[in-house]
């Protein structure tokens, strides 16, 4: 069998207001950001974030995704994906969720001890999209 | 500001199926897993391939995410994200999505050129999640 290639390169999000969804990761999370480009293309305006290990986040119309992809425009669905971001330590995910939820995200699970033994808090970000910041002790940090 | 650590460490994709997500991304992409796991703990049943990068993907119920997560489950929504995988070349773009078709994807896209000087192809899993095998010429391989 043809093994395709275990990458991921850019996670695009799908957002119903650009500047919100910008606003949010570089304003309130600090994530870095060159801010909305191509936006003299149709359907081009898109922001991304270098993310480590040579991943990127872009935040992009949910119109534009649609309409580039040639799909119908479906609700938003919180219950699609859930975006793990691993911290090093209980406090980190106490600080996380709470620079996020001062940013203007939802706090769905507040920070509290997982069955697993690690330390979890879950947000939604403007859009709904599911975030956990998670702290495992027996996960190796990739920082 | 305080900066958040620009870091996912797993992207978890809600599925119906799991067996059946399970088989696409294993037996029809050839991504390596060890296969279901935590089947024994409520809402444990998981599987986890581990891409380049330090990132992983993992494949959960939505049933399971959102007793999780303690939110509703909503009804599927193909226009959430957009997962690119990006190749190296027009000739891997198509092979690409072939073997994807081959395997259940949907091509929503069929591989062609972008109005960016990319060459691309559009597909969604069995869950509808959509994907983007794309060749950009300019982009610096991660492999």
């Amino acid at each position: 069998m043809k093994r395709v290639k275990p990458r991921i390169t850019v996670l695009t999000l799908a957002v119903s207001d650009l500047e919100r969804a910008v606003a949010f990761y570089r304003d309130g999370l600090g994530l870095r950001t060159e801010g909305i480009v191509g936006a003299a293309y149709p359907n081009g305006a898109v922001a991304f974030f270098n993310l480590d290990g040579g991943l990127k986040l872009a935040l992009w119309p949910r119109t534009s995704l649609a309409a580039d992809a040639g799909i119908p425009l479906d609700p938003p669905s919180a219950t699609e994906i859930l975006i793990a971001h691993n911290v090093d330590s209980e406090a980190e995910v106490r600080a996380v969720a709470q620079q996020a939820a001062a940013a203007g995200a939802r706090i769905v699970k507040p920070p509290a001890a997982t069955f697993w033994g690690g330390y979890a808090a879950y947000f939604q970000d403007p859009d709904g999209h599911l975030w956990e910041v998670v702290f495992n002790p027996d996960f190796d940090s990739l920082g």
